[in-house]
């Protein structure tokens, strides 16, 4: 999906939401876990058919489908397919953080792109350019890297100061864009954040940043549309929990609908400077 | 595994081999990967058979088996499961390079630990801690943490130079050993910085190194060892391509033995010096 797509879609649905489809076999919904012999890929398709319409992107978290083993791993397969088939507007993310050596690296990206699966991988920057390359070789397709995530321990390395004064987050932003461009890289940045956004935009002004953090972690939507929304939107804003797990019984897709059509109502208010 | 019984391995065994299977679909012999349902099982049994005698570890790595999907991940699932029933002494890593937030790793250490698929996988870094801790609190398993890794890229970021003067590197020693002990964490160094390890040595004198780098990537064992062996050997030197593809004919696994054996001998040669 090329970056003009994605914008039309957003414009379209007047949303930049991303669901993240954390999908817990120990949070969904006890009938469904047992009446189902493929309970993770289940509760997505429901939760995906009822957050659709309020969603430019869909993002599956590979570490709850790899807890079940190959059996979960060929769910997260079949969830990616089921979007494909029935929404094929929507950008699948897949959110996998891998990074490794250039070898190692094209058999990830092969993983994901050869089959067509994903749309964009989430890339851990700490290896360097051969991480990031293979992924950037194939047409439509997208490098999400790491970039100043919203977790506890971010300032463990990520916000240390380099030598030239600087912060590691911008010295990643810095050199991975030249990677890439615009059109095929991402970056990755925690809402909890929102005010580092306009010192984010300052290096890369046109890429789109994936944002997570935003209610289960805390993160502000409104704070983060002011610093980190550009000219093209450039903003998707992932949620997960906060409306995966909506509710917790057998109306947990009506529930999940209704906090997606919620935050995408907020978001096409925010976007009406734009549109 | 316990530490002690890694370097008990390493007494019996005389070797600090770590086995490598990168086991690419593309590069087995072509009777193999026509005459397999799970080929790259098959291959893997056929190598971890002949070099099981001159390693004490395996290290599969889930690169090359998420490249051929769910069933991949299944092969790789039996790799693992063949050498704890066979082989119950041998340290499996899994060569994962994950690394995210809390909730997230939790998933990523069940799905290697509450299975008992591994004894360690391979981490990186960037987001901190909360990427490192769920795969402390297994008794017996390891986090093993990518420090200074052999890849040309590796200097983006990993030697970049620190407001307080070290690399980058130093840094990521320096906090990870912090977080856990020499008895469940280790750290990956790559070979063909082998004048680096008594740097490294400097932080964390007691730690398993896990080296990559040597063979295919040019690095030299006796360097290895001169800058990086401590009391209780402290190192596992990994080999893949150099071994499992020895030969790409029918007898690769013959050819992988003698390999693993030649690296073995070497191996046995420099702990003399501590045995």
């Amino acid at each position: 999906m090329t970056r003009q797509q994605l914008f039309e879609q957003i414009k379209a649905k007047r949303s930049f939401l991303c669901v993240g489809l954390d999908t817990d076999i120990r949070k969904i919904p006890a009938g469904m876990r047992d009446a189902f012999h493929a309970p993770l890929f289940a509760f997505n398709r429901a939760i995906i058919d009822a957050t659709a319409p309020y969603a430019v992107a869909f993002k599956p978290n590979l570490a709850f489908y790899e807890e079940q083993g190959a059996e979960g791993v060929e769910q997260f397969e079949d969830t990616c397919r089921y979007i494909r088939g029935r929404y094929p507007e929507i950008l699948i993310i897949a959110d996998a953080k891998r990074g490794d050596i250039g070898n190692t690296s094209e058999m990830y990206a092969r993983a994901f792109y050869d089959t067509d699966l994903a749309d964009a991988v989430t890339l851990a920057p700490y290896m360097g350019c051969d991480t990031v390359e293979p992924f950037l070789k194939y047409d439509g397709k997208w490098a999400v890297i790491l970039a100043l995530t919203s977790n506890k321990s971010a300032d463990d390395f990520e916000t240390l100061q380099l030598a030239n004064g600087d912060p590691l987050w911008k010295e990643v932003l810095r050199k991975a864009k030249t990677w890439g461009t615009p059109d095929n890289t991402m970056f990755v940045v925690g809402a909890t954040r929102a005010e580092m956004l306009k010192e984010v935009r300052e290096i890369v002004p046109d890429h789109f940043l994936l944002v997570p953090g935003v209610g289960a972690q805390g993160g502000s939507l409104k704070e983060v549309a002011r610093h980190g929304m550009n000219s093209r939107c450039g903003l998707l804003v992932n949620s997960s929990r906060g409306i995966i797990y909506a509710s917790n019984d057998e109306n947990f897709a009506t529930a999940a609908a209704a906090e997606a059509r919620k935050i995408a109502t907020e978001m096409s208010a925010l976007l009406d400077s734009l549109l």
